[in-house]
């Protein structure tokens, strides 16, 4: 008996050391596109080949969220190619960052870093809690889910929303709650953490009338894309003290220009797209590859795959 | 039959609804100190009562270090007496911010919140994560258990230390080392959680030796006491940048006075001792005098008790 021949795989636009290991110790073989059952492409959406060889099955990209594909046509244009995108390798290092954020702001931390004097007695009344808030998890894929598992053992009750209202695993889920009974958790939650995938449906999901049922302690934390929180209303949220305070690591717009009321609500914590940083990004995305490909060279299901008619 | 006579308590020198309802709700009596078995003292050392009557076996303190008590000398004038502090009482709230802390310099949040335009690039390499990295929690108390446990789920190895080197428990403790042997910790942790009492064995327990182990993305956590930390040791050592930063709830001096050095550090984070504030202190003291009333009503062994020869 002879092992048969290792799946061949190409790798573009740019070929690292990094991402061969991944797709060889996945069980596949590099190769030129031409040759290729498989293409891990690594660049954005504007020099994605035109064309793609009939050999071509699979094409994993590099990018959690997708709408620039979805934009430029690539999807439409090769039907029979399924796509993956790397929704939920970067979910660990994303929600990281999002419980560093809402810590952040439950802990009074802006404010705190500002102080050049002990304001111990005015501080006291803003430190809050996460044991025993609500924290709305809107959005239950890859990072929703992360997010809630980092949040247990701080024993706030979680709502997640998801688009089927499947219910969401983890000890500390008190409820999910499907997508279209989303008006029914704002007066009800502490904190919401927006993590839903960017379609032209969850445009401004947080937008004046969510605010509104909101509390003066709520922080909003977006994850996700700018787009997703309507950023006027916000700004005027934040300004009369309405809520908490927001911690936003995508705007709208986006980057956020210089001189934008964001920038200096003391109430805000704008990081500019940074809660996967290419250092992190680039080993998580191998991780990704090299499971891919071993579940493609085992003819398994593909993770993260791309649903062109849901947009995400 | 008749149920036994309850157990007398007295409380002083504030009687509050909530700590009554704690006594009472542990299956106690509140009475006259004159009649009393037990006391429950909400208050400092300097009005702690010069003479204790006779009937008088235990007395519960608010706070959970008890050095001033200490230094008052009220242990030793009342040798015969139990003692419990309320460690452990307040772990959940400081473990909380410990973590706000710790993430918060893990994900570079005091620079990014002072940025005034879209710092992406820049930011890229100061983004750090706690998956992966070593963490030091030094003091294995109530603080430090709950610290470990609030970071499972973020994948960091622990390295708890104690006094007697048992082993902490915790599926991501790699190793629990003896006080003894601290000084072999420093070169190979990422991060360091002080936590442990304030006794002389542990002043400056922190220092200029110490910190120079420590690599340049080192954070250093104090929620203890401040002379835990050689606060101009640590001083220089964020100057230099031979560390990340410091995130300290309590100061030496304390209060940090106008001017110090560390309110105007970019790396530090100042928090006014403010980890535990009265709003989420009060309940939590008020759930571990229920708690340590039903011990004492059954006979059972306290909960936070002081051993006055080890000094805490």
């Amino acid at each position: 008996m002879t092992s048969p021949d290792p799946v061949r795989i190409a790798l573009a636009p740019v070929t690292t050391d990094l991402l061969v290991r991944a797709i060889t110790d996945g069980g596949a073989q590099v190769t030129e596109l031409s040759q290729a059952r498989a293409l891990i492409w690594d660049g954005g959406p504007a020099d994605f080949p035109a064309e793609l060889p009939e050999s071509v099955e699979w094409v994993q990209l590099f990018s959690a969220g997708v709408e620039e594909f979805f934009a430029a046509g690539i999807f439409e244009r090769h039907p029979d190619v399924v796509f993956t995108s790397a929704a939920g390798a970067f979910a660990k290092s994303v929600a990281e960052h999002t419980v560093a954020l809402l810590l952040a702001g439950v802990r009074y931390l802006p404010e705190q870093l500002r102080a050049r004097h002990w304001r111990q007695q005015e501080f006291f009344p803003h430190i809050g809690t996460l044991r025993g808030a609500t924290v709305a998890v809107v959005g239950a894929g890859g990072i929703g889910r992360e997010v809630i598992s980092l949040l247990e053992p701080f024993g706030a009750d979680i709502i997640a929303v998801n688009r089927s209202g499947a219910t969401v695993s983890g000890a500390n889920v008190s409820e999910t709650v499907p997508a279209r009974r989303l008006p029914e958790i704002w007066s009800r939650t502490d904190h919401v953490v927006v993590a839903a995938p960017a379609t032209p449906g969850t445009r401004h999901l947080v937008g004046k009338n969510e605010l509104a049922q909101l509390k003066p302690h709520s922080w909003v934390i977006n994850v996700a894309r700018g787009a997703l929180v309507d950023t006027d209303a916000l700004v005027v949220a934040l300004e009369d003290g309405s809520i908490g305070g927001a911690g936003l690591d995508v705007t709208d717009p986006e980057p956020l220009p210089d001189g934008h009321p964001l920038w200096e609500l003391p109430n805000a914590i704008i990081t500019p797209h940074d809660s996967n940083p290419p250092r992190l990004r680039t080993a998580a995305f191998a991780d990704h590859v090299r499971g891919n490909v071993a579940r493609f060279a085992e003819g398994r299901e593909l993770i993260a795959r791309i649903d062109p008619a849901a947009g995400y």
